[in-house]
Parts: structure tokens; sequence; C-alpha cells
């Protein structure tokens, strides 16, 4: 069976994409009949060296994503998979010649068809008169033993790509370009690694492999690779990578050994960009335990092999002279902009900055306060413990049935924070302590709720504790609720309950206003917003997804607020405070 | 079955991914005790308005990304798909804040853990004095009904970063910042589209789509979308979510019409990037086709959820303010380097040059030099056309056995091309336009090494056609030959035959050498070097990858090149030139 692909038609998935990025990319032009796609200021490059690569489609971005001041002059795609037509090869050489530049380079990857097509258009653009050279590009590392055709040409060409065009953006000569990038392809070396094959528009997968193998040594064709390993970590399939690539028994192996310094590609074909960090994260460390300096580091997508979830890691030797044209401008969009700073050395981490020391607590141990800060949260902490097995029940007509656990954890959480020590005197700094406390032992949307509710509240405290204070308090408390969870009153939350008491305790900003007769009110109003909700349709929260139709229960979060409330009143009545 | 995934464990991949990010790019640093990341030169930002983001991780590049001058200053990470710990999101801001920044934004996406943590992190940063807003971002399209918790963020929430960094970066203060993109979150509108699900680390893939199903208007956390349509074509998923995200009928439409000035996101997840060319182009086509002008696209991969292999569009309507924000300078390592000009409206192509006039053809109509070519060449070709079967049989060795039917589709080539007219008089010109004829009719590498063969032999042909230059014109061949093909003498190919020959006219260059002695003992030669490749390895070719046990024939390419020689030898004798 062939695999799903998003394309019109197989026959035009090669045309279609090269439009898309073109039309994408204002920097580019296609050269009308031919899969070629050129900088559209070509004429800004006269008397420079022109550089055209290119080869079969499906290792986007490369090639075409490599255009760009500072890098390719252009590129000719072919098919997916196959070397590009020699007239639109000889086109493209035309187009750039025409447009003045001082000769072309053409950097091809090491394949067959690709030396023949890009070395026939050469010869026929030569006997036209034009100045062509051609550098051939081999970097794989996979093979132990060469054949005679040498090494194939992988995610390493890129660099060759960026090489060259800063050379020829500094107004460097043919011969010297195509010199000095031969020298460079010569210490280089890639090794890929798949979890799984892909498949070209319209055929099937080109290899299979089961649920525990991993492919090493891949080309960039589909094609299955070197050896067929166990699945692994990321650290020890990395460490296999690293070592077959730098063997001296490996006669493709790339010369790095503790001292080297390097730039390190790390090349994504269809991983996850996590997976992608993971292994950049263990090449960077297996390195360094060698000894090798990492100057640069080069982590993105650069030439793929279509869906193909492997990862490729190339190793460039490079002195300061070669890091300076890695690290020349360019304007081609697939090139990452990276900090031209050495990898290895520099501090990758700074302190946390410690918490702001803020005002003592005011734990007046043993003080009244204090005391009857215990008792009301003990006997809210009873309450909640009390209602576990209700709330749970109420939970699972709407939600996931854990309400009631969610209360009791963050119930337990308060009695051993309780028998740790007394609780702050201020009520800023308890309601403060409590949301933290809250945040990160009663967990979930709850847990946050409640920590937004108290942080909030906690600041109108700070400069007095008088009713209309605690009024204000649970105003901001309301306030942070509703814009950070989104929730209103009437949407069948545990705001409903708290809501509906805040609208009593605004008689608690009127001068002479009485404690207990208010906060009664208030209560009482809670209870019976919280039973209200049976006939509410979620509006906010989990049980905003469940139909109407099955909720004829009133929302826990609300029962459960109205408790806690009137845990409070209880407590405060009977201590009459 | 979980699916094979390139980590150390499901419980390190965030840590382990992250460290790899920023090992790699020097302009971040992690935050000691943290899943943090921030610029690395945060001393430079002093009295500048500090920038945050993040959410869950599995998102990559977004939101690490997208951290550097001109966008964000940091982010927070949470595990994967999940929101990021309130304690991080604190420690961030007060580490931005430690460096003598002028306030923070918080940009969030909006999901209900997202809003809570980074919420209740706000309150308590400001409960500690420090300036913080918060933005909220909804760009999804998908719900035709909107539910009260709003739009999901999505990916246009990296045009947030990027339209707010510039403003940073140009230091406009926090309120400012704020109320900006606030309006520009109101004008955007993003719809994803997947071919298949994806597997949180340890876990299996979120929902399941059969072979010919379509997920239409995915979040990024692996849900299932609002909608499971038929597989079609790019072009027609494409518009279908062109409609959708449009449609004024929908709650939570862009309202984008004909004549409207818009930014296109085109962002991929783990679809291949030739299908994301394809998208692109879909897009483009589509939207100029209802009148709206794309003043810039970005294509690229900005917020994925792990490898599904999905494409999101996002369409933000954009005016020339906005446009120079989308535009202004950003080191951020993700956001793409895009030429600031309009996509709509400019030239996308270039006519390709005219091939150049070079001499007209000396064809002597009639003339004795064309009535001995037309004999030399119809001997070649029936020659070639009676080997067929041999060649054929011959190659079913050691290849795939087409090197007959190869040979005789060039000969019926050849046998067409002169039914058409007169060929050349001017060997240059003749063995030109053979070139052309086998790479175009004959195919493979075959028509490929006799093209450049040809190509480089008319070279020396061109100012004197006497005996030496014949003899060069066979060094030039044979050179092009090796250098393209890179096979040499022993290699069992074609050129076996060729060399043995060429070796012997190397006399032609002596004065008064005889044409037919010497050519005889060429063929003489020719022949006993294709019977000679019997013995030989195969080194280089198709034949190279086949053991040398099984190749008891000489090689089908030698015994042609060999057959073509001798050919031409008798005709020559035949009119005693």
């Amino acid at each position: 069976q062939t695999s799903k692909k998003l394309v019109n038609s197989v026959a035009d998935c090669v045309d279609d994409a090269l439009a898309g990025l073109v039309a994408c990319n204002p920097s580019l032009q296609l050269l009308q009949g031919h899969r070629v796609a050129l900088r559209s200021d070509l004429d800004s490059l006269r008397g420079r060296v022109a550089l055209l690569s290119g080869g079969g489609s499906g290792h986007e971005p490369a090639h075409a994503g490599f255009i760009g001041k500072g890098m390719l002059t252009g590129v000719i795609a072919g098919a997916v998979f196959t070397s590009p037509a020699v007239g639109s090869i000889l086109a493209a050489i035309r187009a750039v010649a025409q447009a003045g530049t001082a000769g072309t380079l053409l950097i091809v990857k090491n394949y067959t068809g690709d030396r023949l097509n890009f070395g026939l258009a050469r010869e026929q653009a030569r006997a036209e008169g034009i100045p062509v050279e051609m550098v051939v590009i081999g970097d794989d590392s996979a093979f132990t033993v060469l054949k005679k055709a040498g090494r194939r040409g992988l995610c390493g060409t890129v660099l060759i790509h960026k090489v060259a065009g800063a050379l020829a953006e500094a107004g460097v000569g043919l011969e010297e370009i195509t010199k000095r990038v031969s020298a460079v392809a010569a210490a280089m070396g890639t090794l890929g690694v798949s979890l799984s094959s892909c498949s070209v528009p319209g055929s099937k997968p080109t290899f299979e492999l089961s649920a525990d193998e991993v492919e090493l040594g891949l080309g960039i064709h589909g094609e299955a690779g070197v050896r067929r390993i166990k699945m692994a970590t990321a650290n020890d399939i990395v460490k296999l990578m690293l070592d077959h690539m730098t063997d001296p028994s490996n006669a493709s192996h790339v010369p790095v050994q503790s001292g080297s310094s390097v730039v390190l590609m790390v090349n994504n074909g269809g991983l996850s960009f996590l997976e992608l960090g993971i292994v950049a994260d263990a090449a960077v460390r297996s390195l360094e335990g060698r000894g090798v300096k990492i100057a640069r580091a080069l982590v993105g997508t650069f030439m793929s092999a279509l869906e193909m979830p492997g990862v490729s890691l190339t190793l460039l030797l490079a002195d300061e002279p070669l890091l300076k044209l890695i690290d020349a401008e360019t304007t081609a969009s697939a090139w990452p902009s990276t900090a031209r700073v050495s990898v290895t050395g520099r501090k990758r981490s700074r302190a946390a900055p410690t918490e702001p020391p803020g005002t003592p607590d005011s734990t007046a141990a043993g003080g009244l306060a204090s005391k009857l800060t215990v008792l009301v949260l003990e006997r809210v902490c009873s309450t909640l413990l009390g209602l576990e097995e209700r709330l749970n029940a109420l939970d699972r007509a709407a939600g996931d049935g854990d309400c009631g656990t969610t209360h009791s954890r963050a119930a337990r959480a308060i009695q051993d924070w309780l028998k740790a020590g007394p609780p702050p005197a201020s009520p800023a700094q308890l309601l403060s302590r409590l949301s933290v406390l809250l945040l990160e032992q009663m967990g979930g949307s709850s847990g946050a709720l409640y920590g937004l509710f108290l942080t909030a509240a906690a600041q109108p405290l700070k400069a007095k504790t008088d009713l209309p204070a605690w009024s204000a308090a649970m105003d901001a408390g309301l306030e942070a609720m509703q814009k950070y969870g989104k929730a209103a009153p009437g949407d069948r939350t545990m705001l409903d309950a708290l809501w509906a008491a805040g609208q009593e305790l605004q008689a608690w900003k009127s001068p002479g206003a009485d404690l207990f007769q208010i906060l009664t009110k208030a209560v009482k109003s809670a209870k019976a917003a919280a039973e209200a909700t049976k006939t509410m349709e979620a509006g906010a929260g989990r049980a905003s997804y469940i139909s109407s139709a099955r909720l004829d229960q009133p929302d826990p979060g609300a029962v459960a607020a109205a408790a806690i409330l009137h845990a409070i009143l209880e407590v405060l009545q009977s201590q009459s405070v």
C-alpha cells in the first residue's frame, strides 16, 4: 500500500513544490520551461562566480533553500530522487552566464547520475565558451571499505554550499573556489540513522524495519543503510554513530580526535524536533567527552529524504579561516542564523535569581490570630475530607470523578503544613503561603485556580486587614479567577459559590458593618448558588464538553467552595471573634 | 504499541531536548534548576520590555527557537503537551527583571493550564512589585461556534512573538506593546490538517485515521480535529481549509476577503518538505484566486505537534506598519530570513536564455562527406540492432538485462534522425548533434556516457579534422567518460574497448600515419579488450554490485563499443576513403 501524501498528483509533485517554494520566497525566480530556481537578483552578480547545485527532489530544503546571497546562485531539480535533466542544467548555466557572472562552479553530490548529467552540461557549456568548473562532493562515512565510486554526497554538501558561497561573495575567482572547497570536502564526514523508511510519491516504502530496529548509514534516497541495529537510547545510538564516523579503520572516516575543532551539523529528516534536540544534546556531550571542541553547531532540517524519520550527523574539521566562511552572512532561507560563538567552552546556564527576601514572616507563635487560623484551617480540612466521596460522586456525572480526591489532597497537605509549625499571623502572608501550597500539592486546574484566588486576595491585605480589606481581597481573588480561568458566574464552576459570597461581602465595605451577620448571609448565598449549579449548563472548564442533559447534580467545585466558607463561619462564630 | 522514539527516557526527554537546543545555540542560556531558556545577552536589555512565552514541550521549534534579538527574551517549557510550572515561570520573570528590563509581557497561548499557570506567576510577580502584563493568544479558526474559553492558541502565536519582539526592540513600553499585540491577535486565523496522529513519548498514538482520511482543524497536542474528511488532492484540501477559515458564518473566522492584504504562514509538522512546498503553492494560488494580496509568506516549521504529519495555514491581516514589524531584524534561529517583498505581484519566473546561435550547420546536402556519414551511421545502427538479443543476454548476467534494448533504442533514434534530413558535414557539429540525440533518446547511464564522450570529442574537431585531431577527439571523449563516470580501464565497462582503441589511435598523431592500418589495429584491440572483460571484476557502474563469481561473460557495453568501431572501419574501407 502506498503512503498517504498531500500532493496533487505524482507527476506534478516536483513542479508544484518548486512553484510553492519560489512563490513564497521573493528572492527566487523560476527559469521558464525548466525545474530551475535562481536568485532573482542575478544581475547584481556581475563579475562574481556563480554557484549552481541541485539533484533529485525529495531532499528539501536542499537545494533551493540554500539559494541566496552568500550561498547558491541557483539550483536544478530533478524528479524525486532522480538526477536533473542535462538541458535544464545547461539552461541554468547559460542564464547565470548571461547575467555576466565570472564563471560557474557546479557543486554536485557524488551519485553516478548527477555526475554524468552535470558533467555533460558542463562539457556542453564549455563547448559554448562558458567557463564552468565542477566539484563532486562525497561526505558519507558509512562504508568502511570504499568502492571506486567513492563516498556518497550527503548533508555535508550544504556546508560546501556555504563555504563556496562565502568565497564567491567575497569576489574569489573560480579556480581558487574550486580548489578551496575540494579541500574542505575532504575534511568532513556524515552518518545517518533512521527509525523507518520513506516512500516515493505513488510507491511503497523503500524498506521495512521492525519496531525494535534502527537503520544505520543510510543514503538520502530511501535506500537501506549499511547496518541494522537494535533500538537503543539516543545516547547509545549517537555514540555508535560517532564511533563509526571517526574510527580510523573506517576508510570513509573523518579524522576527528581529541583536540580537533569541528563544525557539528545535526540534520533532521522527519523526526520530531523534540528528538532532534535530544540527539543534538547527545552529540554535544559525546563529542566533548572525547575532547573534541565544537566550534559551531548547526541544528535543523538541511537535507531530508522525504518523510524518513531519521537524523544525520556531519562533522567538519574547521580552523579559524574556515569558520569565518561558515559565519559569513547569507540570505539563504534554510541556513540557520546561529551565533558566531564556540559551542564548547561557553557558559550554557545562569544561576536563577534567589527569591526576593520580602518581609519576614509575622508568625506570632502561639498568638491569638495564629491559633484562630489553625482552628479555621483544621475545620476546613476536616470538612473537605468528609466530603471526599460526595464530591467524587458529583464529579463522575460531569468530569473525571476526582474532585473529592483533589480537595482531600489539598486538605491533607494543609494538615501536614500545620503540623510543621505555626502559620504566619499576617493574613497576606498566610494566603500567599496557602497559595503556593495548594498550587504545588493540590495540583490540576483546581490547585491553580485556588492558588490564583489566594495570591490575588493576599494583595489588598498587605496594607490593612479590616473588613473592607477582606471584602477587597475577595474581589481581587474572584477577579483573578475569572480573568485567567475564563469562567464567569453561571458557568457551573466553583466560582458560582464564591461569587455569590463575594456579592454579600460587599457590605463589609460599609462603615460599621457586622462581621457575622454579613458572613452568615454570604455563606447562605454561596450554598444556594452551589445548589443552583444543578440547572446550569457548563460554560467553562472540563464540564463544558459534556452535554447538559447529563447534569442533574450540582457542580462539585461549587459545593466544596460553599462548604469551605461554611466551615470558616462556624469556627469564627464558635470562637466569637 | 508505543511509537519508536529517539530518546533516552520518557522522563528525560524534555530536559535533554532543551539542553541540546541551548548547547547548540550560543545565544541561549538555561536558567539553572528550571526548564527555562533565556537570551544569553540579557544584560543588554536594560530599559527594554522583556517578552516571555512558552508552554508544553513537543511543539519545537516553538518556543525556544524564537528567542533572540527582535523576538522573545526567554521561554518556559513544560513537560510534553503540559503547561510549565508556575515556579519556573516566576523564576524567569525574576531573572529578566533582575537584568533591569522595563517590565515583562507574558505571551500565552489560550489553554486553561497555560492561562492559570502564567496568570498565577504573573500575580505572584506583581505581588513582588515586578510590572508584568499578559496577553492570551487565540488564533484557532476551527470551531464554527465558540465556547466561552475562546479560540485556542496555535501557530499564529509565533507572529505575535515577532510583532511584540520588534516593538520591544524599538523601545516601545509595556502597556503599548500589550495593546498593540492584542489587536494583532484579533486579526488572525489558523487551521491545521493532518494525515495521521502523533504519540507522546511512552504512549500510543492519540487518535487513529484510516488510509483515506484526513483530520481537519486539529489542536497542537495530538487531540483530534473538528472534522474528518476524505483524502483529496492538496489543492482541494487547501481550498477547503481556506474556505473554512474565511467563512463569515464561522464564529472563529479571520475576515480575509478579496482585496485583503495578508501575511501567510505555512507551518509544517512532520510532512515531507516536498509536500510543504505543494501546500504552499496551493495556498498561494487559492488566495490569489480569491483576490487576496499575499504581502509576505513564511514557510517552514514553526510550531509542531511532535511528529504529527500535518500542516497549518495562518492568515494575518496586515497593513504597512504591521509588515514593518514582521520584516524587522531578528536573530531568532527558527524565524526564516525571507525577503521583505510582496509575494503577490512580483515576477516569479524569468525567461530562459535562448540557445547560443553558434555557427550555422555546415550541412553540405548531398556532399561526399555527408553521404559517407550516412553510410557509417546506418551500418552502426544495423550492427547494434543485430546485436540486441546478444547484448541483453550478456547483461542479464551482471545487470538488468536491458543493454541491448538501450543500444537498439539509440540505433532507431539515429535512423529516424537520418530520415529527417542530411547530417551536418562538420565532424564537430555531427558529434554534438549525436550527443544530444543519444542523451535524450538512448537514456540511462549509457546515453549520458556516450553523450559525454561525443560532446568532449567534438571540441578538438572544431579547429581541424585531420588524423591527429581525430585522435585528440578520442582522447577528450575518453577523459570525459572517466572523469564523470568514475570508471577506469579494467573496470569492466564500455570504456575498456574504447580505451584500447584510443591507445592505438595515438599513432594517428605521428606525421604520415596511415588511416586504415591504424584503425584496423584499433578495432582489433577494442575487440580483444571487450573479450578480456570476461575475466575482470566490475569496478564501476551497476555491475560493481554483483559478485565477480557470476561474471563469466564479457561486458555487453564493451562488446557494443567494439562492434561500433568495427562497423565504422568496414564502411570506411568499403568506400576507400
